[in-house]
């Protein structure tokens, strides 16, 4: 493409690195900033650069976090016995609005992925089991619930985790998996629904 | 959506203000950017603020450019006896791409719109009549090409302008409108099709 003008250019250039954006886009964006009053650029690029600058992590569960300790680590309700897993960030959020769930997290920031070379060492696995033997506030871990993606890395992950978890006699549990409610038998992948039908619950009379 | 931190809740608010970009998109944006080195997110963010407090348009045809008259304008080899009108910045891109056209753009900054309240004074159609009235380089301007959208306020636009320019008697053209090289027949689109009959063009012996 030819741009008439280096400052377009070097935009468009920015804009297309962030995932999912090519030239066209980073095009008609540049062009909406140019539109916007300039506050809204200056919004945009004081946010961009306060997070970048600004945010640390969580020292315990590696979470985004303002403090040294998160929100959640740190809340006064949370069932500090639980540990649910997870690959990264977004989970967490994911997890937490749903409001299903009052353990602690632990992010492991990935999953176990020889081709792209990333081993147990990369992720926060040893974190997770310092958390395991030495808990935090003096409470002890009662349960590790694994909620992995279901890929084949995930289960590596969920694997090797298990392995480690089981030397320390930590009860380890995975999240379920079938068929999402509202969905169709008929449309659901094999795989699911065979996995579904080994795993079924029993309405039990207890 | 909860999030863990001020400070992402911010960028995610600032980057799915942008057109096209949800809240889901924009964490994952912003996530992505926290991964990545500084050096990423600083030159994003320069590079967006120097767009916004750099760019300024050329004074003759409103397309963006470094300098008060844009590099198409002040090209010695384009042919200055053509405009081409078009809506907006990307269409200039768009037709430099085809290595078509050499003559010089107009371009508008929008569509008449009556329903968003654009009427031909928010556009720049004064601007066009004064330079075939006085042309830059005192080259007259021997005709105007309309390459404006097909849709309604397109034609609405192509409609007034035509008959601005027929009154100071200007040759008027507008770009052909028919069946896309490579299409099919029969997944094209009535109107289209209808059009393309009646404005078929002869293989003339000549």
């Amino acid at each position: 493409m030819n741009f008439p003008s280096k400052l377009i250019e070097d935009a468009v250039n920015e804009i297309s690195r962030l995932p999912g954006i090519g030239k066209k886009t980073a095009l008609r964006l540049a062009l909406h900033l140019l539109k916007q009053p300039e506050a809204v650029s200056d919004n945009l690029t004081e946010a961009i650069s306060k997070l970048r600058k600004g945010t640390s992590y969580c020292h315990l569960c590696h979470n985004i976090s303002d403090q040294k300790i998160c929100s959640v680590c740190q809340g006064a309700r949370r069932d500090r016995s639980l540990i649910c897993v997870v690959e990264d960030i977004p989970d967490v959020l994911a997890i937490e609005n749903t409001s299903q769930y009052n353990g602690l997290y632990h992010v492991l920031g990935g999953v176990i992925s020889p081709i792209q070379g990333i081993g147990p060492e990369e992720l926060k696995i040893e974190s997770l089991l310092h958390r395991i033997d030495h808990p935090h506030a003096g409470d002890p871990v009662s349960e590790v619930i694994l909620a992995l993606p279901s890929t084949m890395e995930g289960d590596t992950t969920a694997f090797y985790i298990t392995r480690k978890l089981k030397e320390k006699g930590t009860k380890v549990s995975t999240i379920a998996r079938g068929i999402p409610i509202g969905g169709e038998l008929e449309y659901t992948d094999e795989v699911t629904l065979g996995r579904s039908i080994l795993t079924r619950v029993n309405y039990s009379a207890d």
